[in-house]
């Protein structure tokens, strides 16, 4: 088990970590990488890393459609909207690599989405 | 394989089963664990558990925003809204574990997320 | 590592590849096949294969709420759409097999969700 600490410096950012995931697997290995992470408001995606406009699109989107102050909602951190997104994006991710390297397509990058920052996130990474 | 049966008695729900999933890890064993759903109408999360008020607040986010009435649905049983929420969702998890136990964050839980209840449904998990 | 190819027809899409996937499972193997699409505007995801309907209210939804013009893109191949949908379905799927068979419910198929075509699209299929 390795771990990848990313350091976020908004509330709502997408912080590419592709560099790091491959830095940490087997030399000429094979195999899947599972990507996990421990925390309930932020998520794991895959996405363009070429125009980052695409970023701020996506982050946009998301801001607008799941508002942090919505009728009804309870918790009383007010960040159930952090919540949800982690959910909808997901918390983890499986990528296959050979010859020690992931198998991303062309416009493929990692991204740590904080929905809840400014924090230290933890990834985990497993070899399988 | 493992198999993990879990009864819902509403129609949107999450029912929480990080206590399930921990009691079938191998003792001592490390590795990943991999759960998966056989429904088209339920979902796998990992969430905040402990304050139940995130619970809320997403089911309520969902209810809201993805409809069971919705103009232009034509799915004769008029669950579309929960195999949209299944897909957005997702329905498998990939967790790591070390020493036979989960390697979840502190406040993290892992939850069937029922969407269209009550219902008998059952997760798959197997140790990789 | 094996390839599944898939070629859309129209922006979106929703196309079974169950009968590909199971195709490239090891006879009487057990363990759990990892899917991957390499493109940051389509997904994979598991859902009802019985009633076409489901497919269509799931990219009408999809569609209307995620809008391909939307107030503050910026992104310039007007395409963000695609890419929100993409994070938001996945573009990995983990499903265990038993026996050479997936070990799907009875109403469960396997969709590439194509958001941005007609294209061709390649699906990474890993056994572990």
């Amino acid at each position: 088990m390795k771990t990848i600490s990313v350091k976020s410096t908004e509330r709502e950012e997408m912080i590419e970590i592709t560099g790091e995931v491959s830095n940490l697997l087997p030399e000429n290995g094979a195999g899947v990488c599972v990507l996990f992470t421990q925390h309930t408001t932020c998520g794991l995606t895959i996405n363009e890393n070429a125009d980052p406009d695409v970023k701020h699109d996506m982050l946009l989107f998301l801001k607008n459609t799941i508002p942090q102050y919505y009728e009804g909602f309870r918790h009383f951190e007010h960040n159930s909207d952090a919540h949800i997104k982690s959910s909808l994006v997901g918390s983890s991710l499986t990528i296959p690599f050979e010859n020690g390297k992931l198998l991303l397509g062309r416009w493929q990058g990692i991204y740590l989405c904080e929905f809840d920052g400014a924090r230290e996130r933890k990834v985990l990474l497993k070899i399988i």
